[in-house]
């Protein structure tokens, strides 16, 4: 997706060899504009794939799945990390390890929000080690339902979490995928074909 | 606003006389078409108040800021509960006391996001003690930036919240008040003139 890579050659920061920060516009700013054409790009790689809900994972997730949600016309779930006081009961929980924040997040969805018919989408900001599409796809399938999908926003090909999840058999799109940080410069992934 | 609380009536739950559970359209599953009228809404109401940011806090306030900040034509920032790694440096915080959660939590916004030009929009889910809305604030003066307005979805008017914030000269907008949930049953405040 061209105008996302000029944003994050323009906007991103190389902080390491493995570390790209884009605060200024995906996970902590947000430009509202750029997250209704990722939201139009995710509704066109998944316009055949029959979606009924969106399932992301709080917070970075919520914007651009909310408007993928939106052109798709389905609800879209946030997972949470922890337990509130009021969502106790009847969750569907998964661990998922943080590489970046070094830690073990439980994430739940409230069971009344997926039943067995649905055919989800899973959508992420970023896919590093696909840690947490794995956490919300083992809740997908504890629901009974089918994961259609799994939508990226950053995908940092250079570790495994992209051929994790393509040989587990998961239809994988992201819209950037990020070859190399090397040299404190972003390197993209040739496209290849249409829509990648 | 009708269409919030028809919603509210028809798929909130009264879990006592202080709790409401929306999670079926605004805090677990969102609704993005109902995003969309609540940011319009938004939009609406602080049209003329020369917003330059949208500031909110993760994760419930993050769909309907977005879709208010898309609306105004600005960019949108959530504050984060507490530091990540990748977001250490040149923050300014609050402790804010979440009585429904029954903890303290730091509440961080990167410094360079927010100038003293910053004219800022506060947008929250819920106003019950107006712990969260106050604590952005305090964000927004340490940024030597103006809070313009607090625009809240949804106010429990029995709570102190709003007064408080009323009180500190802050012009706050909800888009449903609520009187009273006592007997299980959602009362709404009355509406007081246009668009209120």
């Amino acid at each position: 997706m061209e105008l996302l890579q000029q944003k994050i050659l323009n906007e991103g920061t190389v902080l390491s060899d493995h570390v790209l920060k884009v605060d200024a516009f995906l996970n902590h700013q947000i430009d509202p504009q750029l997250m209704v054409e990722v939201g139009k790009e995710f509704a066109r790689r998944f316009e055949n794939d029959h979606i009924t809900k969106v399932l992301t994972l709080e917070s970075s997730g919520i914007a651009p799945s909310m408007m993928a949600a939106l052109d798709l016309g389905v609800p879209v779930i946030f997972a949470r990390k922890r337990k509130s006081l009021t969502l106790v009961n009847d969750l569907l929980t998964a661990s998922v390890y943080s590489f970046t924040k070094k830690e073990t997040n439980e994430i739940s969805v409230s069971q009344k929000f997926l039943e067995p018919t649905d055919n989800v989408l899973i959508i992420d900001d970023f896919l590093a080690n696909g840690q947490a599409a794995l956490g919300l796809a083992s809740i997908v399938e504890l629901a009974g339902a089918k994961t259609a999908g799994i939508g990226i926003v950053i995908e940092k090909s250079f570790q495994n979490g992209g051929k994790l999840l393509r040989d587990n058999g998961f239809k994988v799109e992201s819209l950037a995928r990020i070859q190399s940080l090397e040299g404190g410069k972003v390197t993209f992934l040739e496209e290849v074909g249409v829509g990648r």
